[in-house]
């Protein structure tokens, strides 16, 4: 079947969204990854931000929803971000051809035969140096960026989805970005959507 | 740097091998397997299938020899074995271009820049249909066939290597053999290894 969806999961600062957005230019689709954040924004009536640092980073969600549901009976606003972000992923799938860069995007969409999904990641020195030369530096070591970022990720990942984070058999492909380098990685994406396509007009 | 060696790990019954013999008469190159079984054996003067049984498989190597080397002062078999194995792939590596499947080979060489590191899994309904397909029926139902090998696969990996196996961050490439297909998994690391070849004459 023909791959309609690429979903991009990625270590931070492995260039995982640059390698999104570069194929969606190259095929001629979109790129979903901070306008989903919007989105949640529009439908939720929480601030960009808030949402951003709850996004992908915090465990407080379920943790929280665990804690609270007893007591207060309602949802997190953690656990209501999920459910929009869930929604939201889910309804896109379904109206167009397009990246969608993170956000456990490959979870939620892994029933679908029509989904790639690819893992992208970088040892943490290679990170570490692209992380300066992107955002600047800030006050905290780089390495020690890195390392909260993807203590963070991988708990929200491992939380919400119950797979584990950077396990590739959640993923149909996984490039170490790094080594392969960030051209290579777009370019063996684009080929897999490309032939799939190909393999259904033929089919 | 060109890739002269391509490391295939792989999840029992999910064509790894297969994949490394079609790249190797590919790429025009040697693909070892089994053969380093035969070396082992004319190493150590050990039995081709006891080497087998404990290979891959066994987890007895460290938590014997954990065990035993205080009483009896020596080297259990299976750690016997998995030092000559090692001996063998680094010697291979330095000799020829090759292609090697499995024996943590990926960890091996971790630190040669000439080296791909690939890692092939699907997912077990897949492999469960293949291994009956290639291997033919046992008297076992074949997932539980496939959960015991994973098992000590990985136990073994994880022991011999201090790496857990199946995290996409240990290779440089991971591939869905199931979903992707194995002529496309073939294709993609055969592209890249001609693609890396091309670079280093360019450059």
């Amino acid at each position: 079947m023909a791959y309609r969806i690429i979903t991009i999961s990625r270590q931070f600062g492995s260039a995982g969204r640059t390698i999104g957005r570069m194929l969606a230019a190259e095929l001629g689709i979109k790129c979903y990854d901070r306008e989903i954040i919007e989105e949640v924004a529009q439908r939720s009536g929480l601030a960009k931000e808030y949402i951003e640092s709850r996004g992908e980073y915090s465990v407080q969600g379920t943790f929280g929803a665990v804690l609270n549901r007893g007591y207060y009976g309602g949802l997190t606003n953690e656990d209501r971000i999920w459910q929009i972000q869930c929604d939201i992923i889910r309804e896109l799938a379904e109206e167009e051809s397009c990246v969608i860069v993170g956000r456990c995007s490959d979870y939620l969409l892994k029933d679908r035969p029509d989904v790639l999904r690819v893992f992208v990641h970088a040892p943490i020195e290679w990170r570490a140096k692209r992380i300066v030369n992107v955002y600047g530096e800030t006050e905290e070591e780089p390495e020690k960026r890195l390392k909260e970022k993807d203590k963070h990720r991988a708990a929200y990942y491992n939380i919400y989805t119950d797979m584990k984070f950077g396990d590739a058999r959640n993923y149909d492909l996984c490039l170490n970005s790094a080594s392969l380098g960030i051209d290579s990685c777009v370019s063996i994406i684009r080929q897999l959507v490309k032939q799939s396509g190909e393999t259904e007009e033929q089919g």
